[in-house]
C-alpha cells in the first residue's frame, strides 16, 4: 500500500510522520524529492538555485518522481510505504496550469497512483501564526498567499483527478490546527481502514 | 536565428559543425544535452547510467532542454545560434509515444522553436558501413535498427509538428552519404536563404 502525506510547510507533516514511524515499525518511509540518490542530487540542484527556469525546475522534480516510483514504490509494492510528499506537491508547486501539471505528474507516476492520500490543511489565520514563529526557508519566504494558493491547488488537483478516474483515490483531508494526538488518531484510523 | 542540426550518430553532425565554426565566426555554437552547467550535470548523470528509469531519463533531458532555451537561446535571440541537437532528438529518443513526446518537448521549448532545422539522414547500408568502422558507444551499441528507428521518429516528428503549426519550420533534409563539401554547401545555402 502506497500512502502519501501532503500539506504545505508548517502543516505538521514531519510531526505526524515521526509518530507513524514509532507506530508502524515495518513500514517504509520515504520522501519526494530526495528519496533516491538521483533525487538527492536533484533536490540539491533546485534548492541551491542552480536553475532559474521554472520549466527546468519542474522537469527535474518530475525526473525525481519517476525515479522514486521506479526504485522505491514499484520495488516495494508488497509493503506499506509512506511518502512525505508526492505527486500532489508536484502538481501544486509547478508553475504551469493545473491540468497540464496533472497530466505530467500522472505520466511520471507511470500508473503507480497512491492507494491513500492524507492532506494536512491550514486556515490563513493559523498559517500566519505558525509562520511568524518559524524561521522562514526559501519556499515559506514566498509568502502566506503563495502557500495558501499551493494548498488550494493540492485540493483542486485531487478533485480533478478523482473526477477523471473511474476509481477515486481514498483521501483524508485533515484540519491541521487540531491537537497533534487527535490528528495522529485520524491518520491511524484512515490507514487501518 | 536559432538553427538546430539533427541526425543519428555517424551522420556527420560534428564534421559539419566544425566547418560552420570556421565559416561563421560570429555565430554561437551550443548543444543539447550539456549546453549549460545544469545540462553538463544532467548529461553526466544519464550517460553514467545513474538512472534505470526511462521516464526519469526523459524528464532529465527535458530539464536540460528547458534550461538551455532559457539560458542560451532566449538570451541570444538577436544572434545566430547553431545547436548540435535539439528538441527533435528529445522527441526521437524518448521512450514514449511520439505525440506525447512532441507535446512534452514543445512545452520545454517554451515557444522558442528553431527557425531552421537541418537533418542529416543515412540509409541502412551506409549506417552499417560507418558503424563497423567506429568504436560503438552506449547509444550506438543498441543497434542499427534502433538508430534507424530514431531517424524515422525525427522525420515523423517534424512532419507532425509542421501539420499542427500554422507556420512550417524551414527544414533541410540531407542525404548524409554525400561528399562532406557538398553537404557543407547545402547547409551554407540553406542558412543564407
Amino acid at each position: 500500500m502506497y500512502i502519501i502525506i501532503e500539506g504545505i510547510d508548517t502543516a505538521g507533516k514531519s510531526t505526524q510522520i515521526d509518530i507513524l514511524k514509532q507506530n508502524y515499525p515495518d513500514t517504509i518511509f520515504t520522501k519526494e524529492p530526495g528519496g533516491t540518490n538521483l533525487g538527492i542530487d536533484i533536490r540539491n540542484m533546485v534548492l541551491n538555485g542552480y536553475t532559474k527556469s521554472n520549466l527546468a525546475e519542474m522537469f527535474l522534480f518530475l525526473a525525481d518522481r519517476a525515479e522514486h516510483i521506479d526504485k522505491i514504490i514499484k520495488q516495494n509494492s508488497d509493503k506499506t510505504v509512506v511518502s512525505d510528499r508526492g505527486f500532489l506537491s508536484g502538481i501544486a508547486y509547478a508553475k504551469i496550469d493545473i491540468k497540464s501539471a496533472i497530466s505530467l505528474n500522472l505520466l511520471a507516476l507511470d500508473n503507480a497512483l497512491p492507494s491513500k492520500i492524507i492532506i494536512l490543511t491550514l486556515s490563513k489565520e493559523i498559517l500566519e501564526q505558525r509562520l511568524s514563529n518559524k524561521k522562514h526557508d526559501l519556499i515559506e519566504s514566498r509568502g502566506i498567499e503563495y502557500l495558501l494558493d499551493i494548498q488550494n491547488r493540492m485540493l483542486k488537483a485531487i478533485e480533478l483527478i478523482n473526477q477523471q478516474n473511474n476509481k477515486k483515490i481514498d483521501t483524508l483531508i485533515i484540519d491541521a490546527s487540531q491537537n497533534i494526538k487527535i490528528i495522529a488518531n485520524q491518520i491511524d484510523n484512515f490507514i487501518k481502514n
